[in-house]
């Protein structure tokens, strides 16, 4: 099943996804209160399809959600950073105000010279999780998204913390759909890609993950309690602009796509820092 | 004025103190979205006051506030943690769910020995700001209260990112109220301290920061923008407890208090690891 966020009569929804129709669900905060009951209602559900172009998609996690980003999960990744490999998964966190939808422009802001890519596997926990093993964790994953962590390097590399780098306005795509986990016989091994103006800049398989998605909420929930709605993004391969010879960063007039197989693939117009003020964005 | 966070008929709600009593202003996502407008009805107001101890107190900001916190903005912390002095300010995130209020029971995670204290002054914003200067990020200062940016260490050094030992569940007392900034000409310079059992383990003052409250909130808005109840803590003086030797922290039984001159105290229990849950808090 494919979900994603929608705005509809002022109200921020969950819709299910069928041959480019809608059928709105619940309102975001009805959905992550009963998860396992909108879903089996989803599933027996046939009536009120609305066209997928006639509706304004926004992020289908609360405003509340707690965005986890793990650092160094593939291997390749943190050789080409000249990072050390970790013993423990590397969280930093974002806050749900970055995330964007498939199509929204992403601003430059005027201290960098430019963003850069990391496309992700997105995980959405849909039951509560404090203390949980990796069996409890990997039987509350909801479902699957693709990510991008699109990211500020300067401030990034500022001081030891990359939080405010990790937290440029606008800076996450999140999507374009998000499918259940029931899709997949546990984890799935998917190809991820990033493109820059169509050129191939990122290309591996999730199958290359150092921490799994479970034993990532695993660890998380031994410290902070995850909650129905929360993201964990699991993680960039490969092939990211920084480290290039020359550095490649997206700039003004750039289009970066991210893709993900079974998932899908968003393309977000990279825009000059004006469209950081809502009232001017497109 | 003193304002503070209280759960009235099932809202969330923002209440000025006076006298220890509580008149109840408006909806947090009210208050937030007019700023201005309620402070001056509140300076109007005169009816509807409602003892302290008859109400639930919750924070004074929205559950989609940013919390941000700053390291390292003390010389005498940045010293005995030998780390080095720096040039920007070091930031990392909480999310608002981590908040509690003076009262509160902090739970210790399994995975920890303790947790350790960083009594902090924390700034609430008040206005949208999106690339501020200093006297703009000044000006959108709604104001000021008490933080103890409560440390799970081991998961805090575990790898280079500090996030998720600095988001252990219901780790940060943020109180016990918020004082409108006009009670101060300019930024206050305020005395802050930790006790633990009545025992005196931090002791500054506000006016040995490094970087001000309006340089930080300028720094953050280039990249991300802050918004109305945002929280910045501002970091904490020498005096923490992983440094000492022998090491000292926080553990089950024990009483940590937070002290900030003109803001008042909050005392918060430290609990084992069952108060992680919601069901069983007291």
């Amino acid at each position: 099943m494919k979900l994603i966020g929608i705005q509809s009569d002022g109200d921020h929804s969950i819709g299910v996804v069928e041959d480019g129709a809608v059928r709105p669900l619940a309102t975001v905060d009805e959905f992550y209160a009963d998860v396992d009951g909108w879903l089996d209602k989803a599933k027996a559900g046939t009536a009120g399809f609305l066209a997928l172009s006639d509706l304004q998609q926004v992020p289908f996690v609360p405003a509340t959600a707690k965005v986890l980003c793990v650092g160094l999960n593939y291997l390749s990744h943190a050789s080409e950073a000249s990072m050390a490999l970790p013993d423990y998964p590397t969280v930093f966190g974002r806050w749900a105000s970055t995330l964007v939808v498939d199509g929204a422009t992403i601003p430059v802001p005027d201290h960098e010279d430019g963003l850069d890519w990391e496309v992700e596997l997105a995980v959405v926990v849909g039951r509560r999780l404090t203390d949980a093993s990796e069996s409890e964790a990997a039987a509350a994953i909801l479902g699957y998204s693709g990510f991008n962590d699109v990211s500020a390097r300067k401030r990034q590399f500022e001081t030891a913390q990359w939080t405010l780098g990790k937290n440029a306005d606008f800076s996450a795509p999140l999507g374009p759909v998000l499918v259940t986990a029931d899709e997949w016989e546990g984890t799935p091994d998917l190809a991820l890609e990033t493109l820059v103006n169509g050129e191939v800049m990122q290309s591996s398989r999730t199958s290359s993950m150092i921490f799994s998605p479970a034993a990532i909420l695993a660890y998380v929930s031994k410290t902070t309690t995850l909650e129905p709605g929360d993201v964990i993004a699991t993680g960039t391969p490969e092939g990211v602009g920084f480290v290039r010879s020359p550095v490649r960063l997206l700039v003004e007039g750039d289009v970066l796509e991210s893709r993900i197989e079974s998932i899908g693939a968003m393309r977000n117009p990279i825009a000059g820092s004006a469209q950081r003020n809502p009232q001017q964005r497109q």
